[in-house]
């Protein structure tokens, strides 16, 4: 298995919100998305929005709303400056947020919301973490 | 908010074990990885493991194991044989077959499989997607 992951998609309970969310913050989606299928490409890895129905049929497995599955998806910032801007942005969107950005342990400063499903992101300022011109952490 | 995420974070209930899974695969963890938080790069994403409970501390949430969380991690192969090359290699670590690998309505091959904490993974062949050379989903 190749080091590499392509797609994360998240089950949306109402596609069109959900698919108003990520515009909204500016992304655009690939010419590659269908009807009820939006794909954002995030250079990298693409992230997949697809109704939490039709998911639950294709894997066979029902869906459990969790407060915290375990996971969560991080943007790092540049500063903490853009950690508060993104968290507003956010949350004038329509996302919930779970821990206002602050300082933290780490060193950073960091905070979490909760996209309308629910799904858990964080949104860093990490000063020992290097993020290249393309966005990506430099590891 | 850039079109970009930077990284993604599994809680794990044992990071040895979890460690171990993804070492498994082949997968080199960052030198930046610490002694209990490992950092996969994935080439525009990074994959963290990270024990749950010091996760659960950031968030300021508790976790909820779910059957299925609504959100799903994909690795896109280049053919059916890698899916399930992919698939057993994924099962021989001590994931769950969650649905084998299988022709799909839409025109695919693919399965589903737990890791060791129960995060779904989709492995997938999609004959209509192109695959670059570094490994990513041409949009």
């Amino acid at each position: 298995m190749r080091q590499k992951l392509t797609l994360i998609t998240l089950g949306v309970k109402d596609f069109q919100k959900a698919l108003a969310f990520y515009e909204g913050l500016g992304w655009k989606k690939s010419q590659q998305s269908q009807e009820a299928y939006a794909l954002f490409p995030l250079g990298g890895i693409v992230l997949g929005l697809y109704p939490l129905q039709e998911l639950e049929k294709d894997i066979t497995l029902n869906y459990q709303q969790a407060s915290f599955s375990g996971m969560t998806i991080s943007y790092n910032a540049t500063s903490e400056e853009e950690v508060n801007a993104v968290m507003q942005e956010a949350e004038r969107l329509g996302a919930t947020i779970v821990k206002p950005a602050q300082k933290v342990f780490w060193g950073g400063y960091s905070g979490y919301f909760k996209d309308l499903d629910g799904y858990v992101f964080e949104v860093a300022y990490n000063p020992f973490w290097q993020i290249n011109n393309e966005g990506n952490l430099v590891m």
